[in-house]
Order: structure tokens, then C-alpha cells, then sequence
């Protein structure tokens, strides 16, 4: 049975307060004709505090999607290593127990894919499968749990290692002045996330079941134009009306496992803005403090993208975990529309790896 | 057991010879100091004819990173489906049979990924797992063909789509003149290709048995440099080598599996360049011919990035395949430097999917 341990997760030391964020929007666009509606909507977005991994005069200028990479290049390898190290301590494994890493991550390209240079340098085996993911957007945090979960499903003594790297703040682009553009640069944060999923022992979340879907005919309600000057997110003013479309998709696979999703333990669900929270509260039946982790990423970090379920799934672990073989299900929703969504219950115990194994993995033998 | 049926392959109807790829060079690179080594090493790819997307003096212009890759979605959409449906046919299966679909492309990027479109236009189910890869280049074919193996071993009734769409004329970078780069320019082919991996049934390669192998420290042999133009390819000059690496990968694994990788019935490999085949004939103790079909796919359409691996298997299928039973191995090589290796047995037995499942897909009922 494989199990989502406690992931590790890390915020840049740059901080953008809500006041902050304001009065740029009010300095920068104060002939935006929309400006009012903009300022509302970042309001209402509760989002509190970001974190992104320059200083914001820095963050505002567009120095070229070259050198824009090249940061993200940078910023990765400074960043991911401790959240691994942390994901790795979390679920008692060494790097020679891993037998994949899947690296999910939207806003900067790297071809190798940054699996490439975590194995050469923190010594992963060289038979270490990579499966780099950069298309699924905010709902990758979700398919990197469930493709982690399959993996394990197929290989049940293999253990999987979730990389989440998101830098929002490095698809900041000043040329874009919509009022999606401009709600956007009031939501995103960055930050870096690790996990593993074992697939013998560990504490967390005993995954049992996965599932997608797709909402129809929504490809162009979240997507990038892809330019010279990078990527540029799109988002449609309709995205915050997919929990109608969504919500039916969680309680169908719920449902598959004969479990009523209003009647769960837990949701860690993909906090995209409020209305995502509110409206899965109002569609599902749940009440609001089923999302406090969720919401609590939201606030003080943000919409991290594919960080955010580790996020609030972190918060849960702090807080003190679930009682034993409490149902819940995680959730991350993003471009397609897509929803990503696993089904787990959980477990306290944690039988860590043979202690053989791991020594021998630390001496490169393994 | 999952089998990886015939794959159906189109190639573009431009068509760029090497005399006209020799007579290029000559005349747009006449002042190059080293001409003459790029044009002895154009002649020893081997390469004869190449299909690109659009007629030669489009492919010759740069219209920013924007234009092309709309040009890439636009031609993606155009094409994509022929090989889908031919591949579902050779499969014996329709849309609504698919659980996931693995779509493998590095010469664009869009998201979300073509996934969506596929889903939404070709009418397959909305739960169809996506998963785009981006990142592995050239092995994504092989890797590809594994992580659907994986899905496959974790539901054993399951059918997974992969598709690899790979527009190489669509990286061309008239700024990069470097011996590598002019080189690349003589070598590289577009492609569409897909294949089904059947959980039950089919005919083709039952796959039992696969691997990843990263070759330490070569992470910048084969990469991109993402700029404000595009993607950049680059390639060192000791990626010609690297079979005397990869090769004791492929043994290793076979020895796993009990097979030794010299007495293999087939070998359908990435075809890179012609100094791979023939070092995989020196290093495996294998005969040039065990070669032949990833040879024609080089002489015939250049390296086609990960689409090789199904061309190369489909002329496999057009020559009969291979007797019950025989045992063989196919593998991709690209970024990291990365090999993706998978071991099976030919099975010429199809047992079709059930008429009643297919119908019901069909009628979009399933």
C-alpha cells in the first residue's frame, strides 16, 4: 500500500504583503480603466503574504525569458535540494531507495529537466527513473501524487519522490494589463515542494484510489501563450465557476470507492482563489473549516501552483495528523480544466525503511 | 500483459533531400571555417530524405518563438488524429478503450497540452488520464513505451494511448552556427507518430520487463538553452560516444530479465545518428542488420526525435514481424544523457477487445 508521507516545503525569503501588492496595482495602473475592479479582486482573493525569490524591484523588470530561465535554472538548484533532504527525512528513506522522481514544476523550462542534475549531485541511483511534467500547470501537484501512486501500484516495494518547483513571480509579464493579468500578479507565489511516496511503510496519507477529469471544452480558460518575451498565463474570468463542474468529478470517484465525499475526514484540495473553496464547501456539502489548510496556504503563501497541496497537506501533519484510517482526498485542479484527485486514508504508523538498505544506499551501493 | 501494438506513423509532405540539404549548407554557410567538416559529417549521417511541415524557405525563416509555435499547435492539430485513429485501429480498440494518454513532444509547448484538445475533439472519455512529457526529448519515445508498460502493471485491464509529435524543422536557429548546430540541421526530420499499449490482448511487443539509465555528469551534452528565439538545441561533440556507456545499461538489464542483450531475436533503438548504430553493433556483439529498421527510419526520414523508436518498430510489423515468442529490446537515448530500455517478447496472437465495449465506446456510452 502506498503512502503520501509528510512533505517538505520551502518559501523564498522575499516577502509581498497584501498592502504591498495593492498599492503597486494602484501605482502602476492608475489610469487602468478597471482599476477599482482589479483592487477588489485582489482583495477578495484573502491572500495575505507571498513569498518569491527576488526583490520585488527586481521581480518587475523583465530582463528576457533567456535570463528569466537562467534564474529559474539557478533558483531550482539553490532551493529543491533541502526540500528533498526534508521529504527524504520524512519518510525515513535515503536517496538510493528511490526508484523514481517525478518533477513537476510550469513556470520555467529546462531541457534536461532538473531530474537530471538532482540525480548527478545528491546521488540518486543512475537507474533512477525521471518523469519531468511542465503541462498540467496547478494540477500537477495532484498527478505527480496519483502517477506516484500508480508507479507504486505497478513496482509495490518501489518508492516515489515528488519534486515541486514553482516560481510564479519569473512569469510576471508587464505587458499584459488585463484584468486577469493583473488579479494574477496579486495571487501567485513561489515556493518549492518535495514528498515521497512509499510504497511499503510510512505515515500519511494510504493512497487507494486515483482519478482525472477533464471539463469539456474549457482548454482555453487556463493556459500559457507561449512568446519571445516567455510564457504568459491566460486566465479566464469563468475558471472560478469550475467547482460546479468539478465537484460532481470528486463525489464520482468517491463514489467508485463507495465513500460519500461529503462525509470525508479530510480535503486537501488546490486552493486556485477563495471562490474555489467556497463554492467546493457549497457543491460538496462540506463545511468551511474542512478546507482551513487550504485556505491558510492561500493566505499566507498564495496560490503556489502545484506546491499547494503539499502545502495545506503539510499544515494537516503539523496540526497533528488525522486519527487512524480517517478517510479524506486530496485534489489539485488546473489547465485542461483538469482535476487530479486521489482518495487516501490515514495512517499514523511508520514503519521506516531496513536499516540495511538505507545504510547501503548511503554508501552508494545500492 | 501489456503489448505495445503496431504504431501508425505520417511524415509531413515536404520533402528535403540531402543534396539539397549539402547544396544549403554550401551556399548559406560558404564563409564558414569549418564547412568542410560540416558537410563530411551531413554525408556521414547517412540521412537521405527528410518530411518537414513547411516548404524549405519557410523552414530557412525565423518568425519568432510566438509564430512558430502556433504554427506548431496549429500542425499538431492537423495531423495528430490520422495517427491516433491509424493506431487505435492497428490496436483494435476506439477512443473510449483509452485510459491515459502519454503524448511526448519537444519541439513545441504548449498548455495545457494537446492532451485536452485530444480528449475534447477526438471524443475520448473525460477521466483519460494526461500525461504530457516535455522534457526527455529523444528518449520520450522509450520512455513513454515504459511509463505505459507501468500503468499497464498497476491495471492489468487497461489501454494506454501514447502519441510523440515531434516538429524538429520548427527548432531551427538560423543564429546558431556552430559545427554542432550545422550539423543538427542536416540531421533532424519532423514526424507524427502513436501506439496503444494493450493491457489485455494484441499483437506486437509484450512488454515484461523495462529501465532508466542516466550516464553520470553529461547533463549539457544534449540541451536546450531556452532564449527569447526558442528552444536551442545543443549538442556536444562527445554525444557520438555514448553507446560505449549506454550499452552495458541495456546488457545489465537484460541480465535482470535473464536474457543476454547479444542473442536478442530484435533491437528497434533510437536511430541519433549513424555512429550510435554502429557502436551498438561493437559494444552488444550484434550484427549491422539487427539494425536495419532504425537504419531506414535514419537514411529515410533523419532522426526523428522520439518518434524513431515506432517508426523504427513499424517497419518491424511491415516485415512481418518477428516468430512467437522472440525476444527482443527497444530503447531510446536522449537528454540527461538518459536511456529508456524496455524488454519483450513478440506476440503475433491479437485478441481483439470485446465487440460490446468497443461499441458502447463508440457510441460514447462507455
Amino acid at each position: 500500500m502506498a503512502t503520501l508521507c509528510r512533505p517538505s516545503i520551502a518559501v523564498p525569503e522575499y516577502v509581498l504583503t497584501r498592502e504591498e501588492t495593492l498599492r503597486l496595482a494602484r501605482t502602476m495602473h492608475a489610469d487602468h480603466p478597471q482599476l477599482g475592479l482589479v483592487l477588489r479582486l485582489i482583495e477578495n482573493t484573502g491572500v495575505r503574504t507571498r513569498h518569491i525569490v527576488q526583490p520585488i524591484d527586481e521581480t518587475l523588470k523583465h530582463p528576457g525569458f533567456e535570463r528569466r530561465n537562467k534564474i529559474y535554472e539557478a533558483e531550482a538548484k539553490r532551493r529543491v535540494p533541502q526540500v528533498v533532504y526534508g521529504a527524504l527525512d520524512n519518510a525515513g528513506l535515503g536517496v538510493g531507495d528511490i526508484d523514481m522522481i517525478v518533477y513537476v514544476s510550469c513556470t520555467g523550462f529546462m531541457m534536461p529537466s532538473l531530474t537530471a542534475w538532482l540525480i548527478n549531485t545528491m546521488g540518486f541511483g543512475t537507474e533512477t527513473r525521471q518523469l519531468p511534467i511542465a503541462q498540467l500547470g496547478c494540477a500537477a501537484g495532484g498527478s505527480a501524487i496519483n502517477r506516484a501512486h500508480d508507479f507504486c501500484l505497478a513496482y509495490p516495494t518501489a518508492n516515489v519522490l515528488i519534486v515541486a518547483c514553482e516560481f510564479c513571480s519569473l512569469c510576471y509579464q508587464p505587458i499584459d494589463v488585463g484584468v486577469g493579468s493583473l488579479l494574477s500578479n496579486g495571487l501567485f507565489g513561489d515556493a518549492v515542494a518535495a514528498a515521497v511516496v512509499r510504497g511499503h511503510g510510512g505515515a500519511g496519507v494510504r493512497l487507494e484510489r486515483n482519478g482525472s477529469h477533464l471539463v469539456p471544452d474549457t482548454e482555453d480558460w487556463i493556459s500559457y501563450a507561449v512568446k519571445g518575451t516567455g510564457f504568459h498565463f491566460l486566465l479566464d474570468k469563468r475558471v472560478p465557476t469550475t467547482m460546479q463542474m468539478l465537484a460532481p468529478a470528486m463525489r464520482a470517484l468517491a463514489s467508485q470507492h463507495a465513500w460519500d465525499v461529503s462525509g470525508l475526514d479530510f480535503h486537501i484540495v488546490h486552493a486556485g482563489g477563495p471562490r474555489i473553496l467556497d463554492d467546493l464547501c457549497h457543491f460538496l456539502g462540506v463545511a468551511p473549516e474542512m478546507y482551513r489548510y487550504s485556505r491558510a496556504t492561500l493566505t499566507e503563501r498564495g496560490n503556489i501552483a502545484s506546491c499547494v497541496v503539499f502545502d495545506a497537506l503539510d499544515r494537516l501533519f503539523e496540526d497533528g495528523g488525522a486519527d487512524e484510517s480517517a478517510r479524506g482526498v486530496i485534489a489539485g485542479f488546473g489547465p485542461g480544466i483538469t482535476a487530479e484527485i486521489a482518495l487516501g486514508r490515514w495512517t499514523g504508523s511508520a514503519r521506516l525503511g531496513e536499516p540495511g538498505r538505507r545504510a547501503a544506499a548511503r554508501a552508494g551501493v545500492a
